[in-house]
């Protein structure tokens, strides 16, 4: 059983905040100030080029990628972590694509978050005119998936919503049309149970910034299935991906199995303050996470909805259709959200309404969230959001 | 004048060390770990969210590509930091080949580094088999600059022998003929003066954890030409580079200029050590730089030519010909070079012979030069890389 008053305790959490953005970046752990600080001076400031070898730095991408495949259901050796997502969305999807080669077509859906569709996009206007990325509504997804379909490109969960895909019925539909899947697990990791292998998801790629807690600009994730890893010709093959990166032949050989997705030199910095936060996930059991947060989550919405009317509910009702988040309709959410963040309950504001608030039960427990509510009813009841120096847009993340 | 023993101050260098490889990882400067733990317990671990804005984490990749700017000739708003080299190198040449949309050849030689290879060979490969990718000696790069070419992707400076390429020279040629330029300056940048804006180059990339101490995994930088960047269709076309990344419009429209060379979320952590770092830059003036450079390596071609004669000099003998290394090629190199290090003296060896020092002024003076010739001459005239235990070959960066 997780205990998560330990968890929580791992948290630097800013006095007076309850952080409801935690889908969005997580906080910092407690350990990753003092790991950081050893990496740099024991490590880089000691051992210097000797790094690489002595301080395992080279290990990181597979060894941090085994860490968070426990976390989504995925084999060992088959995740490994470097780049960014958007640039991971490019190398599963430009795989995959050459994996079927008769078909020109993506399917998406438009409530996929928007840089997946922009890379999708801009890989597929490289390759030629007769390449179509189509992006249906979310619940036409599935009669969309045809013989003409090469890659099927979906985010499990809606970063406005929180509405999940059915992951493992969405993936044996495409694969009885012969369409190879790729999904974004950015809301998934560390949010929701994912079974990579139990539902025979072919690629798969996540950030590892939001419920992950790895840190502002962390590093991204991509999985591969071992029973195709072996077969793929990676997008973007950099030195790293190589069979003998030290070798330093002219000529590309991919490396064995997910260690050609590998690019270029690894954020060995970035992966340390990583690391501390995958600590904490190693207290954690996946099964335990979703229940609580299904219980925090049914708490909000009950105790929101009795007290403030005006918001109205974007999220699915029926916790097993949604994610870790909760979303609320109000034609003024950004001046809202903002009033809300002065009184100390941060969540987030995606146009054009909905103020998003997201559950992590790591750090954030059923006290949090009744005085959360408590607050977000005086703002909604007193319309203290009516003010000016809410209105000012200002660039949200 | 650049004052070379306040530079050298600003480093932590291990006692007993003679670091000569700051051309493959640059050694810590000895703010970045106050400033790395101050952006993560002040900025992350109090702002949370809100650091994207308050603590202007969002500018960092243009704040610091601008400062990087100063150092190779860039004009301001020219240049953005993130992704890796690799990543930077896909980017320039797959926008590059889009400029020329006639032409199907991307040349380069066989001194570049193999993963800039292995990038345009995988680009190509996935644009069609009427793309070529052709790799010819360094020396027969200008005759085989022709109208054919489409692109012309090349390292200034070889990263074995240090020796350069002209860029301003074959830049010109290359523009007679209608071929866009893509220069890697991973082995120029902080090692010698660069002049991208003098040059008329179109397209630069390079890394910030070689001469530019920006620490392991440090992020990359791209420059686009300011007469070029509002017509480049940016590939890897992710929501940063969007013109209104916050919008989560459906579709993509490339930002301003250089902006639109961003791709995914940038690595805070990595680009805090790394402003530590150019904070040392801003004391010194690549012309000073350079001179001290060239006096360094002179002092020690001649020091070890006239006591090592084993040891046979595989960089061009004329300074203005070569960058800030001196490799010398040696059949027992590898293990002579174990020897060294054992030592004291840091460089590194690079397949089949070649053992590789590199010159950097901000921490590397006329002392630390004679100690190193004469540990190596120590090691040369008796012998001492000839042990077992230096032959065991083990994976070197």
């Amino acid at each position: 059983m997780t205990d998560f008053s330990a968890t929580k305790a791992m948290f630097e959490l800013p006095e007076g905040v309850i952080y409801l953005d935690g889908n969005s970046l997580g906080p910092l752990p407690n350990t990753a100030s003092a790991r950081v600080q050893g990496m740099l001076t024991d490590e880089w400031g000691q051992m210097l080029i000797t790094g690489w070898n002595k301080a395992g730095w080279m290990g990181l991408p597979a060894g941090l990628g085994d860490r968070i495949g426990r976390l989504i259901g995925a084999e060992t050796g088959s995740v490994v972590t470097g780049d960014t997502l958007s640039i991971k969305v490019y190398q599963a999807v430009a795989s995959a694509l050459e994996l079927n080669p008769g078909r020109k077509v993506v399917l998406s859906d438009n409530g996929n978050f928007p840089s997946d569709l922009y890379i999708a996009d801009g890989l597929l206007r490289s390759l030629g005119d007769d390449y179509e990325l189509r992006v249906v509504d979310p619940e036409d997804v599935a009669g969309a998936i045809t013989e003409e379909v090469a890659v099927l490109m979906l985010t499990e969960v809606d970063y406005r919503s929180g509405r999940m895909h059915n992951m493992k019925a969405l993936t044996e539909l495409a694969h009885t049309k012969g369409v190879v899947t790729v999904w974004d697990l950015a809301h998934s990791a560390g949010a929701i149970p994912v079974d990579l292998a139990g539902c025979n998801a072919d690629f798969a790629v996540g950030c590892t910034y939001k419920y992950l807690n790895g840190g502002p600009g962390a590093p991204a994730f991509i999985y591969v299935a071992p029973r195709l890893a072996a077969n793929v010709r990676p997008a973007l093959s950099g030195w790293l991906g190589h069979e003998a990166p030290f070798a330093f032949d002219l000529d590309y050989r991919p490396g064995s199995g997910i260690e050609r997705m590998r690019v270029g030199t690894p954020p060995i910095i970035q992966m340390t303050a990583l690391s501390a936060a995958m600590d904490i996930w190693d207290m954690a059991n996946m099964a335990d996470v979703r229940a609580k947060s299904i219980e925090l989550t049914e708490l909000f919405i009950e105790r929101v909805e009795a007290s403030c009317p005006d918001l109205r509910l974007a999220s699915p009702r029926n916790p097993e259709l949604r994610g870790s988040q909760i979303s609320f309709r109000f034609k003024e959410g950004y001046a809202a959200m903002q009033a809300l963040i002065a009184h100390g309950v941060v969540g987030d504001f995606r146009a054009p309404d909905i103020m998003r608030f997201g559950f992590t039960p790591l750090y954030i427990d059923e006290g949090d969230v009744e005085r959360a509510v408590e607050i977000i009813t005086e703002i909604m009841q007193n319309r203290l959001w009516d003010a000016p120096e809410y209105k000012v847009r200002q660039r949200v993340t």
